[in-house]
């Protein structure tokens, strides 16, 4: 199959099944907090972390299909955290995706309890006993654990934490970023490739592999997310660029110049894919496996 | 032993239990989430949800010991919609058990990430294969499951939804205040009570006994919060008397005046007491079972 077909097979049948597990249900009192969910929820995201969940799940051996309620999980949670950084008493933003923020089209409080209601539903939807009843249950448990504490208070909760007190007095800013997008951004990147390895039955050194995938991963993401808010363009971002430097908050560009941050995007790609071989298998005698490919796309993106 | 002991030692098991599951922290970079996530969550609530679901444990046959992460848990998902609702968006409230309320300590954005990082640590709580390793996987992703669907767009977070939107017209306002609590507060105390009837192994006639229990046991707390709202004394309260009915809230009290609402709770009280039985030998013959004293108890109390 070619790469491109996975991926977009990957990114519909994520589509198909988030349109299942939140339907609309117009004729219940609460329509309105629901439609808010959907509204964020089907706003044209790049489904990255369902993809990288997916697909490790099927380099681990695994039936990605099994793996679905999960990858939408992450998708549920990755979209209840830009509902509330988008808050006015967090980033105050009005734009994102292209399309008025949550609490522009629904006001604060629905938004907030939007929020709130997709993170809660991305456990409802991972752990329904008949949603995958073929998964074995103490995968369930463990994969389900694992996204958990990617996204608390010790992983992306705790890096929005720190994104919203700013650098510290006397600490290294260069360190600084690292820690704040390790936890942002790389905690639930991670989470998604070791939940992944777990419903599709790898091996710990796979696991531990993947995760070191992920997180360097991450970082290049993140680096390359900064790269675009200062060189991009807002109506093609879909968002307001320039904003995070505005904000003084911590990025890469000023610390370390556009070039060196190209630089450092590349390498830790590079490094990230040097992580790819302990899944053997992955792809034939002189082709580049699907995640090779997929984080050199994500490195050269423009959105 | 006496009713009064075991409810001690519910409460002082489920307080040591969440101080070792959301320890200080004070090295960490994002020390002040948790230390926020701490203030909230050690401010004399009366757990009540983790009681429920720890004797509905206990008398279904199982160890309720082992049930304490899911009690905990209950506590966790409490606190972070107290935190919430308190918000300016939300009630714009600045007291809560006789403190500031989070975001007058901490500001909105760490008061904001301290109930999102609630609400994930409840999950991460439940589903960490090291915290009772000997509970059944299945057991444990059914009842974190029917948690899960309690706390979100079709309980609580729902019920929320329709308390900020508030009386609909052309709607009879005793069947939408029912139908605001029946998911505010009454899918919490449901959840809480069929999940310690899965975690203890109770029959599926036991499970639907102590979710009727529950729900009518919800309906009759909420009436009796209305109650003490416009008798109760806000210093005695911990929070403010009279702003439920000043901010037009969907309140039992206007609608139906102050003796019918007492007599609805005496009946709601003594109706869900009825559902008990199911529970055989749950108290020597001549003796009134804990929960029935329990829900007696939570009728007649001032706070």
């Amino acid at each position: 199959m070619r790469h491109e077909d996975r991926l977009d097979q990957y990114v519909r049948s994520v589509d198909e099944a988030l349109e299942t597990y939140i339907p609309a249900v117009p004729m219940l009192p609460q329509a309105r907090l629901i439609e808010a969910m959907q509204y964020s929820l089907f706003a044209g995201g790049k489904r990255i972390r369902p993809v990288i969940l997916l697909e490790f799940c099927r380099v681990s051996g695994g039936d990605w299909e099994t793996a679905l309620p999960f990858a939408c999980a992450l998708e549920m949670i990755h979209t209840y955290s830009l509902i509330h950084d988008d808050l006015p008493c967090m980033d105050d933003d009005t734009m994102r995706r292209g399309r008025p923020c949550s609490h522009v089209m629904f006001g604060e409080a629905t938004a907030l309890l939007a929020g709130d209601a997709l993170l809660t539903a991305a456990f409802e939807t991972m752990l329904d006993p008949g949603v995958s009843p073929s998964l074995d249950p103490d995968r369930v448990r463990r994969a389900a654990h694992v996204i958990a504490a990617g996204a608390g208070a010790y992983g992306m909760a705790g890096g929005q934490q720190l994104d919203i007190e700013g650098g510290k007095p006397g600490a290294d800013p260069l360190n600084e970023a690292i820690g704040v997008h390790s936890l942002k951004t790389g905690a639930m990147m991670a989470a998604a490739a070791q939940a992944g390895c777990i419903l599709g039955g790898a091996t710990e050194t796979q696991c531990a592999h993947a995760v070191s995938f992920a997180k360097a991963l991450g970082i290049a993401f993140q680096i390359r997310d900064d790269i675009l808010d200062v060189e991009g363009d807002s109506d093609e971002l879909g968002k307001t660029a320039g904003k995070d430097a505005a904000q003084g908050k911590l990025t890469f560009v000023p610390l370390k110049g556009m070039e060196e941050c190209k630089a450092l995007v590349a390498s830790m790609t590079s490094g990230a894919i040097g992580f790819l071989p302990a899944f053997a298998g992955d792809a034939a005698a002189g082709e580049i496996s699907f995640l090779t490919w997929l984080a050199n796309e994500m490195m050269n993106r423009s959105l």
